[in-house]
């Protein structure tokens, strides 16, 4: 039995989304700016995807943009925000725990002459949203939050930053990396208040290559890329047609926002159980704060190298990682900022769960894990 | 009978290309970053995606970087280029007639400081070396020429831009956007002695969404986006495998230089053809250079704008485009360039040939543009 559960790196594809991408790779070949019907056949398919991507997060189908995933919406994001209000300010507010999209374009935005603030996690990976106010002032031009932290699964107070740049006067917009939130918790960038919000298909069961950027009605950020009419000149470049069809295939199936909290609350009693049975193994620590978000649980199994871990674990055909997928190899920079012990931080584990995750599933990974740290030599410096 | 004469707005992808898509979307949805096996097993189908590209431009596969198109890829020869040589000069050289992606984004650069040369056609279409001799300097940090244009077909000096750029002494780096000749003509970027080289999957039969940069061997460019370590930092995200499988499938296809020969030669005889039937007819002006790359074939049908004629024509399921699709019903810069009468320019028609199309298909084509232009209300200003 295959137990795959590395879905915050990625997730295998849901059948009608694989559907959708064949049914567009051979049926509706045109380009969706060509003027003849093969165009307008392609435009509407299009348009349908659209349209289930922003039902998904209750917006407009107008403030969709498609891009070529959540890397490229997230650099969209800051670099469009900080280049179009330029004039206004300087300086950047991030968590230091945001993804690496977020967290090198800010450090190439450094070089630029910006001024980035980092907002450091408190040890068990929680930001406070004090520390965010205090880092934001009336020349804050861009607050950029993730939604849930991609490594260890903390929950960002989203919620509150409107407020933090509203009472602080600021002349920022405010962008939410909601990638690892999408289809995780009922997402309403309206409620939220945000400006920009990125999410990405290949994390909900869509293909890679696909992501989208909410753009709230009226805010206007620069384009990174330059060409076609394509997204409103926001995003030129002849439309992946096929992928985006995928993304609105797999948006279509997150469900109404209960059953998004219903699927949470199953998830949940399972983290909760791998913790119980975790426990009872010496040698775990948690790195995930306990008021986590439940798809994510980071663990260290002290003593053992991650990447020996893992590779003790796949060939049982179990498959987690260290960290991110897109550090590979590399110190995690979320584990660093939370302070924790370099032992913990080498040998760091994330389990990361999706709706088809069982119990039986745990119950294996648990026992290979407990014979990993009983069998591996111990490696970790 | 469905007679699509669009190939250049995008091809039918073929079914080895289709397949390759399916193949990992379905069986191989690993991250390539991952580190566990489900990992380098993706890992692995991207390193063969890689060689089948690089094979078919004779290079190395550490010299492919792959894109979400040609758009992107553009823009990240354009854009890294200048940025990364700006203490160099601050002069850009480019032809009048690229592609939007280059020439939009080389506006933008305007805006920004750059300056930006856009070398003329003649009224043919046709682009002299001795001109674009003329605006390179020793100022010059970037000279960006296309091979094939994509509304005229005309084909572009290249081969003498290195000459050009070692006489005048420029500190330029050398990018050709080889989209529309990809599979067209045997290319060797080598031969062409172009420091970048951007191709596409979409136009070869190939997935949309996919493209790939040639960066030279030593040729430093600054990335656009930032974030993991995928594509040596150059392009970070997860890659998109499916496509890229899907580009490296459809890359495998296009065969040795001898056959790509043989299939223009195929072509050239098709398009004389059509050239001689078309002649037939009263109304119907040539666009093209008698000298353009046969794939593409512009004309106009005096009297009748192109999207009447567009419409009348997709009645009898036949697909031909005005223009580029990227400029959705914008005026065409490049006859523009080429100084036409606006009478051509708005009835202005591209017929653009695959290795798929037919005499017969011609035929019918002729037929109905004669019974467009016999019955159509004359409608050009």
């Amino acid at each position: 039995m295959e137990i795959y559960l590395d879905n915050s790196a990625t997730t295998k594809m849901s059948e009608s989304s694989v559907k959708a991408v064949m049914d567009i790779m051979t049926n509706i070949y045109g380009n969706p700016s060509s003027l003849h019907s093969k165009g307008l056949e392609a435009e509407h398919a299009l348009k349908n995807a659209r349209r289930a991507v922003a039902d998904s997060l209750s917006v407009s189908e107008n403030e969709i943009f498609f891009t070529s995933g959540g890397t490229e919406a997230n650099n969209l994001a800051v670099r469009g925000s900080v280049y179009a209000r330029i004039k206004r300010g300087n300086k950047i507010v991030i968590s230091a725990i945001e993804h690496s999209s977020i967290f090198e374009c800010c450090h190439a935005l450094e070089n630029e002459g910006f001024q980035v603030v980092y907002v450091k996690p408190d040890s068990s990976g929680n930001i406070s949203i004090e520390n965010i106010a205090d880092a934001v002032d009336e020349k804050t031009i861009l607050v950029s939050v993730m939604y849930v932290n991609n490594e260890v699964g903390s929950v960002l107070p989203v919620e509150s930053v409107r407020r933090i740049i509203k009472r602080k006067n600021a002349p920022a917009l405010f962008h939410v990396d909601a990638v690892q939130a999408y289809g995780k918790i009922p997402i309403k960038p309206q409620k939220i208040d945000c400006d920009l919000l990125t999410v990405s298909a290949h994390k909900i069961h869509g293909p890679k290559g696909c992501g989208a950027l909410y753009i709230k009605k009226g805010v206007y950020i620069k384009p990174l890329l330059y060409g076609g009419e394509q997204e409103k000149k926001i995003r030129p470049g002849t439309e992946t047609l096929p992928l985006i069809c995928g993304f609105g295939a797999a948006a279509g199936e997150l469900g109404t926002p209960a059953e998004i909290s219903a699927r949470l609350k199953n998830i949940e009693d399972l983290r909760n159980y791998a913790v119980s049975e975790l426990k009872k193994i010496s040698g775990i620590e948690f790195n995930s704060p306990e008021n986590a978000l439940p798809y994510i649980l980071n663990i260290s199994a002290i003593g053992i190298r991650s990447e020996t871990m893992l590779h003790f674990l796949e060939k049982k055909d179990i498959f987690i990682s260290s960290g991110s997928a897109c550090a590979k190899g590399k110190k995690s920079h979320v584990l660093s900022a939370m302070e924790l012990d370099p032992k913990r931080i080498d040998s760091a584990l994330r389990i990361s769960f999706s709706s088809d995750s069982t119990k039986e599933e745990v119950d294996i990974l648990v026992e290979s894990l407990k014979e990993g740290l009983n069998t591996l030599v111990k490696s970790v410096k």
